[in-house]
């Protein structure tokens, strides 16, 4: 089993953005290619010294609709055999502590929904299962926020693309986890301070490894691209001024204040 | 009414990739960026010391639902008020002359959709329509390739992003004309010759203008983005080994072959 390390993208107070590994003391800063071979620099940042910025900068964010069984169960739809998914354009992207705006022109619901995020490492393409676990980076927590009233607004056609794309929507972070053992974790969800979803990530339809391979032979997949697993039970809206918090141990807590 | 420019991108025959003002005799070479203040540095190429590329690289392409007159009305449909889209990402992107590839797994049918592309000229967001006649960088040829038969495969969730989303689906170019006037003008889509598909940019629903006007309310737009304005009657499936052409006056001919 490998340790387990947190990836971190920062910038400094002087404006520097950079990237290295995450500890309760700081960053020890690395240069070079997060997915390819970084080399320590030798220096460390002190927490206070730098904020974290999402961690990654995906070309896109696939996001899973219905992949976990208590959701299925509970929509009353089967279990998919292929991942079912959307994309979120990279301009949706942001990180922890950075605010999730309400749409203009939008005055309905905007959800939570806390999702476990695979972060890919390579250049990826029509990959087996066990080719899937190597282009594998690591994990970060997701918030797939959307814009509810927008999704079903058209009985025509299902916008999910336009309800899940909205800048600020697309919330990842604080890091990246490499070496995590995600059989026993949980995914939870707390809007200021109370927890609104608590799933097992046991119960995922389709696993990772399987959502990269199958995703792989859908389109190439690049270093930094997010597949957003989906959610579980307990989605919900945020009400003005919210805070909104994803955390998997190992991973810990994206916090995101709304509006 | 600014003048006709084709702008084009290329690759020389010893992998120099660049762009330039495109005409029957070849290319005016020019540095600097596309979308802000180029400067010719006085090279030519001509024809036949290079290929033709993708000529914008797009962080995304919009790809609009049932915005023609026609369409609507053959679908039973009601015309949108907003615009209906997906996202097809970046990695499905080709230019003219590569070939568009059968998704492997995938025995269905493939279709073929001629379409008028938008390309963005600058980072916006928020925009009235009159500024987003300033935002319209120019007009190419899009190909928005489809397989029909991953559509509607789950009762449940019409898979529109993987369905249109397999690499060499997005099919751009030649080159991006400015200073065009839509007003006449009509797309053709040819398959081995027979034309297939010739219908008029006039029976839009939503204009070009709004078009970006609204999504940039629904997104950040970045210089090279493309629009993918939907396509109207004649869609139809490609054979192993078709050569399909999507033309627009004044823009060219944009031609793939399949399989």
């Amino acid at each position: 089993m490998p340790a387990l390390i947190r990836w971190a993208r920062f910038r400094t107070h002087d404006g520097i953005i950079g990237f290295g590994t995450y500890s309760e003391v700081g960053v020890a800063v690395h240069e070079g290619d997060m997915f390819a071979a970084p080399r320590p620099t030798g220096a460390n940042l002190a927490i206070g010294e730098f904020q974290l910025q999402c961690p990654c900068t995906p070309s896109k964010i696939i996001a899973l609709w219905n992949n976990f069984h208590e959701l299925c169960a509970k929509l009353g739809k089967q279990p998919c055999k292929h991942p079912q998914f959307l994309i979120k354009p990279a301009s949706c992207v942001i990180g922890p502590g950075e605010v999730i705006r309400r749409p203009t022109n939008y005055a309905g619901k905007v959800a939570f929904e806390g999702e476990l995020g695979i972060v890919i490492g390579a250049r990826c393409t029509q990959l087996s299962a066990s080719q899937a676990a190597e282009a594998i980076f690591g994990y970060t927590c997701v918030n797939d926020v959307t814009a509810i009233g927008i999704l079903s607004e058209n009985p025509d056609f299902e916008q999910w693309c336009r309800a899940k794309g909205y800048d600020t929507f697309g919330c990842l972070g604080p890091v990246i986890a490499t070496g995590l053992e995600l059989a026993a974790l949980r995914v939870y969800t707390r809007v200021n301070g109370d927890v609104r979803q608590n799933y097992a990530l046991a119960d995922m339809v389709i696993s990772p490894q399987e959502l990269v391979s199958r995703l792989s032979c859908d389109m190439t997949l690049l270093p930094g691209d997010v597949i957003a697993c989906g959610t579980s039970l307990g989605v919900g809206s945020l009400k003005d001024g919210a805070i909104v918090e994803v955390s998997i141990d190992g991973i810990g807590v994206l916090q995101n204040a709304f509006g």
